[in-house]
């Protein structure tokens, strides 16, 4: 076999197959194809896509790739969420101990931001205290004892995963179905649940773009997971505007927090209610009712936020040492009318400058910065009313760049539904 | 400007400005730009295109990459010939000579052959003590005393198409016309000809498959010349078989001179005029009638075979000293029948694989290695007559590899014309 064949094969359109995606991914692993032999052969999957068979290979070949997590000695249905990525998506922090509460266990890793979109790894290390780093077998009892534990990168999960995402980020191929979706789904196969909730984002502060690009990728992903014997549900949902109000690292624990204490914007709730709701019905094997009744049951008695003390006290945390801030502005709007937009993209794009994300893998986290909207998309403004407030450290902030994001207008509009479909 | 950008647009098949080609070659040829990124963006061009002004400016700052040949000192149009490659094309060995000897100046730079087609600079080199390498003085010095010289390198011409096209060849982006169409034509303008006669080779055993790829490469070339105010004419020449009967790098010399002195194969003898017309009219400013009758004067009366040995002792070499061989072998058909086709490609390899060619650049050309076909396409062939003379050294042959390129039937096929059309 032979390397330029095999980009040959698929800039002309041609299936590739199993042996020859192997050849492709190994090699690459392994150093014999070079980078530049491996980014040509993902701008051909980019332009010339793959059929499903041919992202059935590559998934399976990427999570053989390396080691597997084995969760045999958890007891129980072990499920797991993910997240696209959004702009102030802090559901992660809310559902683990929420869905754990109701019995269902939850054996999870999750990484670090990169991009404008932040990562559950970062946001619970703004916790002081907080170890995301543990052994695997500290991992199981923690599971087998509280239903949950959520961990950094552990082993060496999916290298071909790691080696090629690192290299479409910077040869222009991150947007291919074909791409994201053996890309998740290796890692989620590897990561070991039984079960799987994805959160596809949609909107243009996402990766998927259109509803129509996030039913593909939901399509695909699902149908990975029936050929590898996992059962996965996607939800697509709405990124047309920053999930609940706040952004930023500690400020999304904090909202997370509040949530669990029974304070919670509609848009967080509608959301965490979905999600959660399809993992307690996988986790327990129980009816839709059930789950639902579970659910608000353990977040009108306090044990979600008991199981979320328990979880971050478990992991050596202190939610009682947050730091936010510490300097607080607040954005007063310069006209009247209804908001009709937010540019999440813009928006989330000026979290991570003012230092919440990462620019380079390097860049250490500001975690007390970031964003509390005081408005959201569909209320009503007034001309000197606070639209948000802005946390930040010692860094300038161009008020101007964050106004642009908000679009104002003398009409109501009707905003885009939070919960376009669920997809099985 | 940023390169991931740029990559993504042409993703996008939007199209780049000038700034962005400029951008990204020259960050190529400086380094900041990665191979990993350019060839990414090579597939996206593969694939999605680019328009006329694109590759225009693709062109231009590829040609601007480096040093270009000043010619200025030689009085008079100089006129250069380029092939894009064919099995046993030995015409800019027969047309240098023939065509100086009518007065058009030629001051040509060829180069080595890599892949299943053979370089003029390695022919040449198979005439002992010819040299390749000369200075700009003394190569000027000899085209205005006798009107033609031919050397490899010169000079640190075109970098951006030396690394690009390295590049191309190792990962499947080879196949596209803007590449092709800008790489040739960036080396053209460098190499300092005023007007330029392209040979555009289609078929198997070419870098054009089919026709109608081949039109759009030569009107593309045609333009870029307009574009930067050289005349460019392409004829569109057949590569479904052979050229001549001699494949080597000593035996195409052979033939060569064989042709000088009288003795030429119809096919040979057809594009020698074709081109060679077309370039006495653009260097003397003559007609057809007249190029054609200065043509077949300088032939029959030998003029044209004087220039070739008064070249060739210039530049050091000594034709009663070429060597063949020295084994010879007569390969003899297993059956009787017409030929109805040569596969060319194959064929091409053959002489490569006993040593005529090249797979690494330091690989050692065998050059009195080769194949004499003893029968061409439309021909008839009994069983156990010679269908070729293999010339080798100490290597093993295939002879089964050989006969397979042999397509013999019992009807007679008409051979495709050797002329499809002339672009200008």
């Amino acid at each position: 076999m032979n390397i330029v064949e095999i980009i040959n094969k698929k800039r002309k359109k041609q299936i590739l197959t199993r042996e020859e995606i192997a050849y492709a991914v190994n090699g690459y692993v392994e150093g014999t194809i070079k980078d530049y032999q491996m980014s040509s052969l993902l701008m051909a999957i980019c332009l010339n896509g793959m059929i499903e068979e041919e992202v059935f290979s590559l998934t399976d070949i990427m999570y053989h790739s390396g080691e597997s997590l084995d969760l045999s000695s958890i007891s129980g249905i072990k499920v797991d969420k993910h997240s696209t990525g959004g702009v102030g998506d802090k559901t992660t922090l809310i559902l683990g101990p929420l869905v754990a509460s109701t019995g269902v266990k939850i054996a999870k890793m999750s990484g670090r931001g990169l991009g404008h979109t932040g990562g559950t790894i970062d946001k619970l290390e703004s916790i002081p205290g907080f170890q995301t780093a543990m052994s695997l077998e500290v991992f199981v009892d923690q599971v087998n004892d509280i239903n949950f534990a959520l961990v950094g990168q552990m082993g060496n999960l999916v290298p071909a995963d790691k080696k090629i995402y690192a290299l479409r980020d910077v040869t222009g191929t991150v947007e291919s179905i074909p791409l994201i979706a053996s890309s998740i789904m290796s890692k989620k196969l590897a990561s070991g649940a039984d079960k799987i909730v994805i959160d596809v984002k949609v909107g243009e502060g996402a990766l998927a773009k259109s509803l129509e690009e996030a039913r593909t990728l939901a399509n695909l992903m699902v149908k990975i997971g029936k050929n590898a014997k996992r059962e996965v549900i996607c939800v697509l949902s709405n990124m047309d505007e920053p999930l609940g109000t706040h952004i930023g690292n500690a400020l999304e624990v904090e909202e997370a927090i509040q949530f669990l204490k029974g304070n919670y914007e509609k848009d967080v709730y509608e959301l965490v209610m979905t999600l959660g709701t399809l993992m307690v019905q996988m986790g327990l094997q129980v009816s839709e009712e059930e789950a639902k009744r579970l659910l608000k049951q353990n977040l009108d008695t306090g044990k979600g936020y008991q199981k979320l003390e328990e979880f971050v006290s478990r992991q050596g945390g202190n939610l009682e040492k947050i730091e936010k801030g510490p300097k607080i502005f607040s954005v007063k709007s310069i006209k009247s009318g209804y908001i009709n937009k937010i540019h999440t993209l813009e928006l989330g794009e000026i979290v991570r400058a003012i230092g919440a994300g990462r620019y380079q893998k390097e860049d250490i986290i500001d975690y007390g910065v970031g964003i509390v909207l005081s408005k959201k998309v569909g209320d009503f403004v007034l001309k000197d009313e606070e639209l948000l407030k802005i946390y930040v450290h010692e860094k300038d902030m161009e008020i101007g760049r964050i106004l642009d994001c908000f679009e104002i207008g003398v009409h109501y509009e009707e905003p885009t539904p939070l919960i376009y479909e669920i997809i099985k």
